[in-house]
């Protein structure tokens, strides 16, 4: 990935005269882009690696495994949330890694570990560094060393069983290269986040990710079946059959951990055969509370589609849920897509039930073109935000989840925190939603907040989201339902677990972690 | 439940002539019962309760609710295993809890766990006393003291939520007082586990509890949504939506704990609609492994059964499935069972998907009267197992899951560790075996074990698990599937989740209940 903003090169997408059009009614802003800052430009903070710790890093990776490069430690500055691109886009010096250290597999990971768990050295696991949160962010806490351990040579695929539906895969497969090696077996994992094409597996599992199929393949944490994680005390294998009743599931206190425990070399997922049929189709709803009472009525009554999304109003208005119209001709109503899964008989089936039960609760029909065009281009949209940052416009995201008898009034809750609090200081947003996860008691919801930039829109945006996580907190949500915890969260961890779980991570991180090296300040 | 056995008396069923017949032939025993100890007449430890330490539970609980009677004490003297029920027919003395404490609410639950903790008192937390690995078990570790913590008086229903099929039950509900409480709402739970008619909620999470049914409402922990929980270091009330990303999910450490890290006092659960429609279907397959496939088949294709079930040749011709029948004219090949439940559409969608799929797989269908048959007896086989005990029979259950690729192989290891380590002792055994819940990656193996009583069954039973414990784990399996560690499982523990997983549990625990009070010699 490119070290200031989302994807490759490639993937840059320039404003269209729509949206640069929309941007200058509402913001008031020219649309004209600046220029980004050239990589070999950016001053870039003085490596703290000493000669020593070089040599003992060599002695476990190789030479070519420990980079104090200018290029490496600038992709490993951090991950990709809007406040993390403002702060590469800003003048002057940028934090980052002291060296990036790239192990070859589990043991060299542990030896790493252990080396810097005896060497007072900080260690930042490294998956796609597509987090949001500040997952990956080099806080260094105490300590004056700080590497990156980049996963990207754990790339091996075993034990794949067609039979169970399972397969053991790399940490640091990204999501493209996980499906394409499942490919050649006829299986596929299901997974499809947002940051599919970057992220990787270990990513998926440490920050308890979900994806666009949620609804058919489940959670990131329903697919694991088995975690195999390296602490600076040894070796955790977790996971030894599909259920068990073998005392608490240690499974659940990793997935989450966000690197903070350990660090996830392997995963044991359930997988799937390729579907044989897919079906699509596209509804549109009068209003977000008739659109939502009519998913509950799918995902309760089991109607088991693979993607059910739903977005409101606002969002809908500005086709934001097709990329290649957004800010065209405004529609009405709340588009909500299906996809089905599965042999032709099984798709045939599910989408019956779901469509009447869709229809029922008073959908109106739009074909499949509107969901094929979502799917198309639902990997695209942070390179939107991109183009949007460049042009002096915030654009940023986040989530939360809750019941479905509270979901309306958490919208409410959140979106007046943020209108509120990004008016109160003179720029008025538009805050747009979606349901892009169903569960049988409740949903998440998926906000996208844009507004004009201020002079330091990190602080702008700062005290938005410290007002949007306390509307969360004591609206009955949780602070984040698939993009964790990391710096930006941490906060409001006491509101989730309270402070007693708090103590019990702690008392786990110290068990494993004695000398909390462990990705320092994130999560707890 | 009566002190000795299980259940109730109104439940005690005397062996018919046909299995009477069958035992003679068999195992050579004439079939005519011992008569039991009248309770009246059973030695028991002697209290060590001070009258300090009553006046220091009674301020909290009232008179009423600390009771040293005979009666309450024997009741609370453990659970329901073979071992259990054996060591209570035994000659001699009874060891029991010195009281048994009956808190009223959450607070009262702390306060008892606060003033134990100073106290130097363990505490077992009890529900149902169903348990059939040890887990209530008044083991006393380091401590002269002992109470049971008895939760029958937490028995509240809140927060009924019918919109997003939520309900917040108290922990001492039983199964059937939970589900008539919802029932008053239009709404069921569909937690069926063969202890149902006793056993309570806390205690379901408290094992990672699984029902009959779990393949269409899932396994206990799948329902569990919020937990609310007493350490004696405080409160912890964890679970604040359907799904979340903040870190590690702390309610899997508690689900599963076995009352070793806090007492769970309240459950919020998923819950559903009463299904306006039940279908029933039994399929008869040629043999166990054709079976297996076509179970497979069906869960891995989402056809969505509510019980799905398949008896092995063994279990298949005693009847075993069928109580009214068992020892009645031999049936071959294996017999399996489904059940739809849901909308009328629902049902009749699914098992024609399922149907079919069964059909193609080699399964002939035997109509719907074995599976309501199977539905109409399945509480009743403890009682059963009691008239074996009283006739000098053995008979034990314990169960096992793993992938579907090692599902024969592992099924083959434990039968052949069951009959060898029998057989060597003089006494070969019946070894049955049923599949009772399925998953897309594997299924779990449930085995039902009679022989001929040695003069120390105890010791000549735990040979048997001693051998059978060592060939699920080297075998691949997990050593319970869903009746938890207790006692009788935690030799095997380390081979589950390592040594170091093992001081991940020892951690929390320490920091929860740095005292050690709760449920000594349990699980850890």
């Amino acid at each position: 990935m490119v070290w200031d903003a989302w994807g490759i090169p490639a993937g840059r997408q320039p404003l269209s005269a729509q949206i640069r059009g929309l941007l200058a009614q509402v913001f008031g802003v020219s649309g004209d882009p600046v220029a980004r800052r050239d990589e070999g430009d950016v001053p870039l903070r003085e490596s703290a690696l000493t000669s020593a710790q070089r040599d003992g890093l060599v002695a476990m990776v190789g030479a070519d495994n420990v980079s104090t490069d200018h290029h490496d430690r600038l992709r490993h500055a951090g991950g990709k949330s809007t406040p993390d691109l403002l702060r590469r886009r800003a003048e002057g010096s940028q934090d980052a890694p002291d060296a990036v250290v790239f192990p070859a597999d589990h043991d060299q990971v542990f030896e790493v570990l252990a080396y810097c768990a005896s060497h007072e050295v900080a260690v930042v696991p490294f998956g796609g560094g597509t987090s949001v949160v500040g997952g990956v962010d080099p806080v260094r806490g105490r300590f004056a060393m700080l590497i990156a351990l980049d996963l990207r040579r754990l790339v091996g695929i075993s034990e794949v069983d067609p039979i169970s539906g399972t397969a053991t895969l790399g940490a640091g497969l990204t999501g493209p290269q996980a499906e394409e090696l499942l490919a050649a077996h006829g299986l596929s994992l299901g997974h499809f986040p947002q940051s599919f094409e970057f992220a990787s597996i270990g990513g998926f599992a440490a920050t308890r990710s979900s994806g666009q199929a949620s609804a058919g393949y489940g959670r990131f944490d329903d697919m694991v079946q088995r975690l195999r994680i390296a602490t600076p005390m040894g070796t955790l294998e977790l996971g030894r059959a599909p259920a068990s009743a073998a005392g608490p599931d240690l499974r659940e206190l990793f997935v989450g951990s966000e690197g903070t425990l350990g660090v996830i070399t392997e995963v044991t997922v359930r997988v799937h055969p390729k579907p044989e049929t897919v079906g699509h189709q596209a509804w549109s709803f009068p209003d977000f509370a008739t659109g939502a009472a009519a998913l509950r009525a799918v995902v309760q009554t089991g109607a088991a589609p693979t993607v059910l999304r739903l977005s409101d109003e606002a969002e809908t208005g500005l086709n934001l849920a097709r990329s290649g119209d957004i800010g065209g001709n405004a529609v009405s109503g709340c588009l909500a897509i299906t996809t089905f899964e599965g042999t032709a008989a099984h798709v045939a089936a599910r989408s019956a039930e779901a469509n009447a039960l869709l229809a029922a609760a008073g959908g109106t029909p739009l074909g499949a073109a509107p969901a094929e065009q979502w799917e198309h281009g639902r990997f695209a949209a942070p390179y939107m935000r991109d183009a949007l940052l460049d042009v002096g416009v915030l654009c940023e995201t986040l989530e939360t989840a809750t019941t479905w008898s509270n979901l309306a009034d958490l919208k409410a809750k959140v979106t007046a925190a943020l209108t509120d609090s990004l008016t109160g200081q003179g720029t008025p947003p538009l805050v747009m939603c979606h349901i892009s996860h169903t569960y049988p008691t409740g949903a998440s919801l998926y906000f996208t907040i844009v507004a004009k930039q201020l002079d330091d829109p990190i602080a702008q945006w700062h005290i938005a989201k410290s007002a949007v996580g306390d509307a969360i907190v004591t609206g009955g949500g949780t602070i984040t339902h698939h993009h964790a915890v990391g710096t930006d969260h941490r906060p409001w961890l006491p509101a989730e677990v309270g402070d007693l779980g708090v103590r019990v991570l702690r008392a786990v991180k110290k068990e494993l972690d004695p000398a909390g090296i462990l990705n320092p300040g994130k999560l707890i």
